[in-house]
């Protein structure tokens, strides 16, 4: 009997990523063993075609992004990883060779960021490429970091710099002129999920998610789930050259930074005491943080104040899918 | 700031699907801990409406039918489940009573199997609805079935029937005349994961997997993933009393019987000194099991023969998507 092409595609590109645990993908179901001790920590992302990213992105790029959009959820909670399990729904007559290099793109990542596929399903779909990807992560038990503990008085902190995927999509698009090395473009299509730092905040930060749907929206997440409110500070979040050149040729695009989304920082919490710790750990982490404002009590609501101390008005809150 | 509509869906209809370590889906992740001294056992499934099921199908049959073929594999595997995650990607304008009746049906399901919702994706697409689904599932250290352990001289079993699944989806696009009760559609649409018989087989089974793609393929899976040949005697298949009808009316259905996807009953292999406790163990499970031929030494192929005792031509091998 021939095996139909379903499973000669996954032997061929999907097989060589499956790591201990994955049955060699040709079992019902993964099974492994948790680091001992620890708890379990689990998420899920989707991604589609034309949605969450361009359709001619570089096939190698695609799944990276999705894995690391999943890892920087790990991240948020000060977990490291340990597998991943994805479905993919290909249109049919997707080539061989775009599988091929979407595959690759995913071996790349494993390498780097150390974990390996346990599992999934390859189907096909009448529509557009769409992607799912189950990321399992481990920490010690109590440890993990949540979106629930920011206190009135502590410090806003982001890492590394805001609005840089959202300007990388106007690049992409062709609504901005593209800065030199392509980094804009780059950030859009590979977050860099800041796992060290998520582990290196366990037990320092009061709460901490990572900022995908636009940072003003993402606090107000933040706020709701702490219950207290949040003044953010314009002038202090950080931007990376790139967007400061493009801020310096457009100041109208201030709001578009604060609010636009596919950043993958993290957004965290910490008591004004803990800043000599929490800067301690981000060098560990060799990520960068800055302070950018201030939880206080009141509504759960967030307020951005700009340069002239004056506050903002926002055109809209962030990414929604409907 | 108004939440954008994506998180009121989320808080409407799958917040009341939350279980312990969801987290209330407010966070970035679920943080569970597993049942001490256990293994994870965990798999993926995805479908695409118009691929996997009716885009006419009854919402509430819908989420229902991904999350029992992903029981189905933690089944096959004589797991227990734990919880799942799922990631639904709906084109916009999906109406909100339709989202209601879809998580209304997957709550049916929860109470009915035990488990709860633990985390996911909402996102919208441009392409027919997609869905997701990973389950989670333990079992005691080394008491996984696995495919790869049927040897020459073990016997095949089945459990419940055969082929109602392709009859009940041709009943459904009007191919074949229903059956009076509805029973084949609600076998397309509905499977019943034998978790039970599953769990009673761990330690006595020396192979298990779920049919999902049709008989002969799954068991050419399970032949190559152990190294010998089977020998599949066709009459001892077990058909349903709607299925044995519709064989009387139509005796050419019988190759789209043994190849036909969506049956969701176990496949597994056991020495022929294990039939009494095989049998002991599917009375207690309350699951019908069948023998239905021989594992043998030879060339990882399955032979097909009819009541005449001679070999079977057999069209396709099963569902494939590409």
């Amino acid at each position: 009997m021939t095996l139909p092409a379903e499973f000669s595609l996954i032997a061929r590109h999907f097989r060589p990523l499956a790591g201990e645990g994955a049955l060699n993908l040709a079992d019902d179901a993964a099974v492994l063993d948790l680091p001992p001790g620890q708890q379990l920590v689990i998420a899920a992302d989707a991604m589609v075609a034309g949605v969450h990213f361009l359709p001619d992105d570089p096939p190698g790029t695609i799944g990276r992004k999705l894995l690391r959009t999943n890892l920087s959820d790990l991240a948020a909670m000060g977990a490291a990883p340990l597998g991943y399990l994805m479905t993919t729904a290909f249109p049919k007559g997707t080539p061989d060779g775009w599988v091929a290099d979407f595959a690759a793109g995913l071996a790349t990542d494993q390498a780097e960021f150390g974990l390996s596929l346990l599992g999934g399903d390859t189907v096909s779909t009448p529509g557009p490429l769409s992607l799912s990807l189950t990321i399992l992560g481990s920490c010690a038990p109590g440890r993990a970091l949540r979106r629930d503990g920011a206190r009135p008085g502590d410090q806003i902190w982001v890492s590394g710099s805001i609005g840089d995927g959202t300007l990388g999509l106007a690049v992409l698009h062709g609504r901005l002129p593209a800065d030199g090395e392509g980094f804009l473009a780059d950030r859009y299509r590979l977050p860099r999920p800041r796992l060290a730092l998520g582990q290196a905040l366990s037990g320092l930060a009061s709460a901490c998610m990572d900022v995908s749907d636009g940072l003003v929206q993402d606090l107000g997440h933040l706020c709701r789930a702490s219950g207290c409110g949040a003044r953010l500070l314009a002038a202090d979040v950080p931007l990376s050259p790139a967007a400061r050149a493009a801020l310096a040729a457009d100041s109208a695009l201030l709001p578009r930074l604060l609010t636009g989304g596919d950043d993958y920082e993290l957004l965290f919490a910490a008591p004004p005491e803990a800043t000599p710790a929490v800067e301690a750990a981000a060098r560990a982490a060799r990520a960068p943080v800055a302070c950018i404002g201030q939880f206080f009590a009141g509504v759960p609501a967030v307020t951005v104040l700009g340069s002239d101390g004056a506050e903002m008005a926002l055109p809209k809150g962030g990414w929604s899918h409907f």
